[in-house]
C-alpha cells in the first residue's frame, strides 16, 4: 500500500485517513481497506454481512451482495482519480453463484479497462467459507468536478 | 390485490399479513407493498431510501438501488409460488439512469417470461420526485424444497 501523499487526496483518501467521517454507505456495509494497489488498478475490501442482510432463507439478500461489489469495483477506480474527479456506475452486473452466510465478505475489485471517461471494472466476492459468493462487472464514467 | 386465501401461503404472505417478521433485509429497506397481480406477474413496492444508504456525493449508493430492485423483481415471481418453492436470482442487471435522493422509492417489478425453471424478470424503480433512477433485469430459478 505504498501511495505517496500527493496521490492520497479528496474524498475516498479523506475517509480513509480518518480526515472525515466514513460514508454512511460504506459504513451500513461495514466497509474496511484490506489493500490497494493504484498502479495496477486493484482493491482488496472487506465488508461485514450481519444479521440485517438476511432475507427469508436466512442467507444474505442478493441485493446486499450487489451493494458490496459496487463498493469494491467503484473504489478500485475511485482510489486512483485527482481529487476534481468521480465516476458515478453506469451499470452493474452480478451473478450470484452460491448463497452468502452472514460473516466477513472479502471483496476483490480492479480496472479491466480505462479510458480517458469510460471504465470498465470486474470483481468478486469471497465468503465467509473462502468460496466466491459473487462476481461482478460494472461500467463507470470519470467526470471532473466543474466549479463555479 | 384480490388473491384467494389458498395462494396466500408461504414466506412471502407471511410476512405481508403479519403471520411473520418481515426479512430484515426487507426491514432495512424500508420494503412495503403497495399492489400486487400474480396473474399478470406484476407487482409494485416501496423503499424508504434513508440517510445510511447515501454516498460520499449526498446520493443513494448505487449498490442500494440494486438491492431495491433485487427486492422488487424477485417478489414479483415469489408472490406466485406455492408454498414449497422458491426462487434464487441467479442475475441481476442494474443500469443507473440518474441520481436518486433520499426519500421514498418506487418499485415496479414484473415476471418478463416463466418458464418451469428459470424465470426472466424486469422493473424499475422511481424517485421521490417521479423520475425514473434506476431499470434492472434479472434470471431467476424455481426451486422445490425437497422434505426430507
Amino acid at each position: 500500500m505504498e501511495i505517496d501523499a500527493q496521490r492520497r487526496r479528496g474524498k475516498f483518501w479523506d475517509a480513509i485517513e480518518g480526515r472525515a467521517p466514513m460514508p454512511p454507505a460504506a459504513a451500513l456495509l461495514g466497509w474496511e481497506l484490506v489493500a490497494i494497489d493504484p498502479d495496477q488498478g486493484t482493491i482488496e475490501v472487506a465488508f461485514e454481512a450481519g444479521e440485517q442482510f438476511l432475507n427469508p432463507v436466512g442467507v444474505v439478500q442478493g441485493g446486499f451482495l450487489a451493494a458490496m461489489l459496487d463498493d469494491t469495483l467503484g473504489p478500485a477506480l475511485v482510489a486512483t482519480l485527482p481529487e476534481d474527479q468521480f465516476a458515478p456506475t453506469l451499470d452493474l452486473h452480478v451473478q450470484f453463484l452460491r448463497p452468502a452466510r452472514p460473516g466477513r465478505i472479502v471483496g476483490h475489485g480492479r480496472i479491466v479497462q480505462r479510458g480517458r471517461d469510460v471504465c470498465y471494472l470486474a470483481g468478486e466476492l469471497i465468503g465467509p467459507d473462502g468460496k466466491t459468493v459473487a462476481v461482478a462487472t460494472a461500467t463507470a464514467l470519470i467526470q471532473t468536478v466543474r466549479s463555479g
